[in-house]
């Protein structure tokens, strides 16, 4: 947590908030922090800057609050996953959130497990506990927003043109001969399969929709690697470091 | 595993292998093969090519393997990262194998805690499981080498002004003003702290070893993100996709 984020429920006058649970135990345990110290915090969706320890018990802590400072520029970025592996998918979604993605799609795919669907991690509170995750992480505040399509053909054939429409449109795919084009620094839609990749069908759909297919050389990454991988080739230092 | 990666002491022949254990039980659990199938597999820093099950028991299988294909090119690149906190320390050396890392330093910094050193993933046969579980998931075959100093002043005196010669040397410090360069494809010595960073005297000596700090843009990454955003940045798709 190297800023604390903070919400409506949490302010307890214009410049005032009083924090309890994760974040306090974090203050105290990790930041060890006192009476009169400042820590970096944030608004959700709103201006980061600085925290004053007004008061300090085992229960909460109070901080008088001056949020002046712009939060990170947001990526260009709307970014169309297959649904990971759960194991994987709680870091995945730090890591985006983390990058600063703002825009995440998670979609069916032929290789995607029925299982992956039913994992807990996807419950509205848990995405929202691993996007502020990443968000603290990162220093940023702009709450990503997350969504699920469960139906592969509807979601491509009915949903993705009008996604992709005023952006440079990208299918990840370790079969085709165009590489990933780097720092492309503007609007951009990337598609990221499963473990093991779209199936030609898949593809070929995508394709339809208007994404291009682009490989990232001979080697094979997990898709929590990719994800950092083409998200750093996409977009230049100072949006996406 | 999109390979199985091979060993001097599963040759029973100029061209037979036997498998059993992790890659038997990855070969009849996840691929499913039957006698007569093919599947990918590449000698320990040797070549790459194919194996045909010539037999398949409960315990073991028997392949007839071609290896005529070259492994990816290895990266130009010397990655001296401060000895990760032991949950994120399997999954570092599994991606710095997958990205085609080949020279790992482990160091030590202020800010990494003693009981890092002490965890049993440090051991040299789990280093290596996991090194190989990294080539494995890219299909590379090339055992990258790790080596870990437990003090920081000897290490930075003594052997880094060595290491570093003849490569560009950077250490990624957020506090700095020059952005990370893109695409260096020569080689290069890459320095990465612990959370939290390295000290500014750690940076200091760095630097009086040559070293030059650059940043990674306003959002601070997590070493495991960090990893594979600086090493896709640094190098191109052909090499470190």
């Amino acid at each position: 947590m190297n800023l604390a984020l903070l919400f409506d429920e949490d302010f307890v006058g214009p410049d005032r908030v009083i924090l309890r649970g994760r974040r306090l135990t974090h203050l105290q345990s990790v930041i060890k922090v006192a009476t009169g110290d400042t820590v970096p915090v944030g608004r959700a969706d709103g201006n980061m800057g600085m925290g004053e320890v007004l008061r300090l018990t085992d229960t909460e802590a109070e901080l008088r609050v001056t949020l002046d400072q712009m939060p990170p520029t947001p990526l260009p970025l709307t970014l169309i996953l297959a649904m990971p592996r759960p194991k994987m998918f709680r870091r995945i979604l730090q890591t985006c959130a983390t990058q600063g993605v703002k825009d995440i799609w998670l979609i069916n795919s032929y290789k995607v497990e029925k299982s992956f669907w039913q994992t807990p991690w996807l419950s509205e509170d848990h995405v929202r506990e691993n996007l502020i995750l990443g968000l603290e992480q990162a220093k940023d505040t702009g709450i990503p927003r997350v969504q699920a399509r469960k139906l592969f053909k509807p979601f491509v054939e009915d949903e993705l043109p009008a996604l992709l429409e005023g952006k440079q449109a990208l299918v990840a795919h370790p079969g085709t001969s165009i590489p990933c084009p780097v720092h492309l620094n503007r609007p951009t839609a990337l598609c990221i399969g499963p473990e093991g990749g779209f199936t030609p069908y898949e593809v070929e759909k995508l394709e339809e929709a208007g994404c291009r297919g682009v490989h990232l050389g001979p080697r094979i990454l997990r898709m929590e690697t990719a994800v950092p991988v083409l998200v750093s080739r996409l977009f230049d230092a100072c949006l996406s470091g």
